[in-house]
């Protein structure tokens, strides 16, 4: 489990009941205050997003000073280099997260969007109109700059939200809370639309999920461990993200020359991302020819090599090789690791891959209209992609302007979130005295 | 708790260990299943669907001595008039299932439909296409007729369907269930496209709501307390459906000719669901010309009043009154009572309904724009109806179609839902060897 939901942030003394009660006291707070936000108008909310951004630029040096407590506790628990950098915050890193604010009020309000409509035969004039979804819920990890972006998200698309984030930025957020909700405050907007539960440590965290009728959504943001718990104990709606265990398939109809820089790109260019891919299928009929020089050009980037034996057989002198386990293809290695192996056919690619496909991203190299038809109807994948890199599953590249995250599950909300996945609709009926006979 | 979920069905040494292993490979094999259908054409679909109909026809004598059986454990367990009626099946009944298979066979195809789609800067061809769930797991109580909706609903969308009916009416589903599937092998089509696990009994049913990965979603059919049962306990995402604490506000801007029948519509048109009127609130302005009249209209179709004070004071001698308590406020009552409440401005209707509505449908009668507006844009629920029945809050109403139930979560689907809801969706992303730089 993640240490966001172990760590006893909780104070000595407080009972489960003071925490439930606080926590259901801020979820009451939160749904009283996005009632004000569900009428607001957009030029009111795009203000809010604008005076947030400059209100962060303003409270710069403020929130650095609270972040060099955050980093010196991190420093003294042992925190890992790579975790001590996410967490840091300097003016560049402040400027950037209010730039993001701005850009999203730049960005279409999804609320009002009529999704479809009619008159009926009776002549009752019927729409689907999206609306908010109320409350949000966000649980995250030690990264402060995901406060200000769930922040930004929950209130362009009319909602409030409650934040519960990691304990290790537990001094950034505290104060980013505050300044944000300072600055809604002289919008005219309630505070009550961006509040934090991380003083109620693990205990909140846990109320939270159970909070079903006040919270209306949770989404989970950050590792595999905090999304599984979040799924398992929560009884809030949840909209689950993120893990990719991705492959690429190279089939007996790939054009090689084609194929190579997809298979780089799509393990290389970002290798922390869950739109990576983590393994290579290869056709027997183009292994020969494909394989020495995949694998030698996977070594000039510094890429681990997990294969079967027909891999090994064909890994040119230097790569750094080990036999691959049942292990290698379930894991999401999110590092410079690959696994590979030789498949005799289509068939035998689709079965590896519905066996161990997370159901984020799978991709097929081939020339062959047949196999990139089958590939694409009968797996079961958030995005399923012909010829090109995994890397592009992504809400900017599809063009959806500011991602939530990229959900994984089939309920709601499948591959890449826009704003409008924050949204429900409501049904509006219109009429002049109908009654149904 | 609903006595589906608790009766104690379970054969006698069967172990916790052996249920689930039975359930999990019921699960397995629909999800095998489901892959078949995923990629059959809408005609093999319809075909299917003809083919089901014609199967519960044929063997409908053979049915009706299954289900004399459960009358005649139900009558000797003591079950109600009202209950027994739902659960018997006669030639003229199955006609009319079969008939709605047909109807199903009529409609168009959700799978396949393109959502949207672009090209993209770089030449990524892009689309969001609908594709079936996979497996749906319907929990419901004594009624066989959903059992063949269920099955022609999830087959209809491309899903593999996992049916737990109620106890009660065992013998006629597992008949069912097996004509169903001697009519889709017949097909051609894997007959564990549809299955029971009724042999399994409540821990079937609970094993049933873990099979989280298995399982896609899960739709349970019945009363509150069966609903809400499986909402606590599953760990797959659940569509909740159906309960309907549903409000008619009549205006001081009402057309009060207008308001009456709409009123009378509401509350008496069918009282046992879920889109019937079980609150009325009547604007003070409007409450000495209207309650009386009101009142003794619904005195004429038998309905108990349960009515505040300035209520009482207008009711006409005859009407069947008593007090309201705060649990008239509260309660879904599908007979013939309706609560009624005299409110002195809009504002303390809304707020009378935020309170008191469990998000179903709304209705106000006015004729001031102001007033109709805030209604539809300050409340929260599935349908918003101005000056028309609650009633019209349905699938076939609204020209959606078959409907699989009218979700009240704000998640996935809200309102009415047709075929489409069960149904996700993938990318599909088609280049010519893009990567990311």
């Amino acid at each position: 489990m993640s240490d966001t939901l172990v760590s006893p942030a909780q104070e000595p003394g407080a009972s489960a009941v003071d925490v439930r009660t606080a926590v259901l006291d801020v979820a009451r707070a939160a749904k009283e205050a996005s009632r004000a936000l569900a009428t607001a108008t957009r030029a009111q909310k795009d203000a809010a997003l604008h005076a947030m951004a400059d209100a962060l630029v303003a409270g710069a040096a403020r929130i650095v000073e609270a972040n060099a407590d955050d980093l010196e506790r991190g420093r003294a628990a042992g925190m890992k280099t790579s975790l001590l950098d996410r967490l840091a915050l300097d003016a560049a890193r402040i400027g950037a997260i209010a730039d993001a604010l701005r850009e999203l009020a730049a960005l279409p309000d999804p609320v009002g969007e009529v999704v479809r409509g009619s008159t009926l035969p009776n002549g009752l004039r019927l729409r689907q109109v999206r609306v908010p979804m109320g409350v949000v819920g966000m649980i995250y990890e030690a990264r402060p700059n995901v406060t200000v972006d769930a922040a930004g998200l929950a209130l362009k698309s009319g909602n409030a939200v409650i934040l519960r984030g990691g304990s290790a930025a537990a001094s950034s957020n505290a104060l980013i809370v505050e300044i944000l909700g300072d600055a809604l405050a002289a919008q005219g907007l309630p505070r009550e639309l961006v509040q934090s539960i991380d003083a109620h440590g693990r205990a909140g965290a846990v109320e939270l999920m159970r909070a079903r009728g006040l919270v209306d959504v949770l989404v989970p943001r950050g590792g595999a461990d905090l999304i599984q718990t979040v799924v398992r104990e929560s009884l809030v709606p949840v909209i689950e993200t993120g893990v990719g265990n991705c492959h690429v398939y190279v089939d007996a109809g790939a054009d090689v020359a084609q194929a190579l820089p997809i298979v780089l790109n799509s393990k290389t260019q970002r290798t922390g991302v869950c739109n990576a891919a983590e393994t290579l299928l290869v056709h027997r009929d183009v292994a020969g020819e494909f394989l020495p020089a995949v694998l030698e050009a996977l070594r000039a980037k510094d890429v681990t090599i997990h294969g079967d034996d027909a891999t090994a057989a064909a890994a040119p002198a230097g790569v750094r090789f080990e036999p691959a386990t049942e292990a290698d293809w379930e894991t999401e290695y999110l590092s410079l690791d690959l696994a590979v192996k030789v498949v005799d056919s289509l068939d035998e690619a689709l079965a590896h891959i519905r066996r161990y496909s997370s159901g984020h991203t799978e991709v097929i190299c081939t020339r062959d209209l047949a196999a990139a038809r089958r590939f694409t109807t009968e797996l079961d994948a958030a995005a399923l992609i012909v010829n090109a890199s995994s890397r592009f599953t992504d809400g900017g590249q599809f063009g959806l302007g500011a991602e939530i995250g990229i959900s994984t599950q089939k309920l709601h909300a499948r591959g890449p979130m826009g704003l409008g996945e924050l949204t429900t609709t409501t049904w509006i009926v219109e009429g002049d005295g109908q009654i149904r006979e």
